[in-house]
């Protein structure tokens, strides 16, 4: 068996996210082992680096499949391209030793966030961006991302349930971009919750839009308890940028 | 009668171009005139610029309105914000005298025509630029492009019938932009001719493949024929970007 390791990029806006179901058909992973499993006349198990959910786009998604074949990488990356729909592209890959794991291996990941914030509407970026209307204070913002950052339990900044699964992770870096009209929120982390992201967004947007002083990040933090945090922002605005190895 | 000037974004993915037609009802004049005709209870006529071709995009369409009002050119920006599908915006008015006329008065146009040029598929991109997987001669292209500036009969390269008309136009400025995997073809004119713009793409893109020479210009201009002209590109790919005064 060979073992190949793919980059992909994806427009999110009519998959429920990538992680087969059961009951729905519109998943990406379940587009991509469909596809797989076509071409080599196998089953064909397509692991993500992690899923994204319903709405959120990928730049630089990686994924791994275990093939026999004889075709080359480009062959196969062809025929993907040539039958995947038009909102999914593999644009690179490569074949890896047989214990690479596109999910266990990730050292971390780049998710970016645009907020387009001005009260004209955006035509061109509206599937790709949240737009904001409210003036924003971005240095507020920076103030309170610098507190995010480090090592800590984030059980505050996700949807899920408590479990016994840790919830601490390490977000390495926040960068957050003015360019023209539109705000960038970039993070760089270990690994992320669920919904972390987007909860971590809608945060740092209420403080800059003065409902939370920057200083509050810490007792957030602390009290693990969702409903401290702000709100959830949209999928539509959140884009997987890169996985680490 | 006070006089409005507009400009207009929209994604012309949708749209069966600029000009109201009796038969269809999804062309932007029309639905900017049935807007504005709700909104004062009167007929208005929408005057734009000049007219774009089914599935062309704008970043900067100008048009001009006439309406006896109390509101303000903010209030009717935002009310047309309000109700326009989110594929056409407003992003600027202002009040000009009643003599101003978007179409008379426009001095030069600036277009756009973006081309993706690597085998991979550009899911992001895939709505507002063109794929072309051959590799290209740019600077055979831009050599080509120096012959077509200047006051010329553009007759070879429009897909209008003969008329009386005058089909002499003067291009101030071709740039091609190389820019990662792609190639952005700029155009600076006083007018285009009914599919000019893509004409003009579809030749040099043909020298780029090395199909033509660049020195063949000035024979296809002399001939006055379009069939000795290029291929017409896809109008997806299509940008109008800027209507000078």
């Amino acid at each position: 068996m060979r073992n190949f390791k793919i980059i992909l990029q994806y427009e999110g806006t009519r998959y429920q996210g990538w992680q087969k179901q059961e009951s729905t058909e519109n998943t990406l992973q379940g587009r991509l082992e469909a596809l797989l499993g076509k071409m080599s006349g196998k089953k064909v198990e397509v692991q993500g680096s992690g899923r994204t959910d319903a709405g959120v786009h990928a730049l630089g998604q990686v994924a791994n499949f275990k093939l026999e074949t004889h075709q080359t990488p480009a062959e196969i990356m062809d025929y993907m391209n040539r039958y995947l729909p038009e909102d999914v592209a593999v644009i690179a890959i490569e074949e890896v030793p047989e214990r690479f794991h596109s999910r266990l291996h990730a050292k971390g990941k780049t998710y970016l966030y645009r907020v387009m914030n001005s009260p004209v509407p955006h035509v061109f970026e509206r599937r790709y961006s949240w737009e904001v209307a409210e003036s924003l204070d971005v240095e507020a913002m920076r103030r309170a991302a610098a507190c995010l950052c480090g090592t800590h339990d984030f059980s505050a900044f996700t949807s899920h349930k408590k479990s016994k699964k840790s919830n601490v992770r390490t977000i390495y870096e926040i960068n957050i971009i003015e360019k023209d009209d539109e705000i960038l929120l970039q993070f760089y982390g270990n690994g992320f919750l669920y919904h972390m992201v987007r909860i971590l967004v809608g945060t740092l947007l209420e403080v800059g839009m003065g409902k939370r002083n920057p200083e509050e990040m810490e007792k957030i933090l602390n009290s693990h308890k969702r409903e401290s945090a702000g709100m959830l922002v949209p999928a539509k605005g959140l884009i997987l940028v890169e996985v680490h190895y």
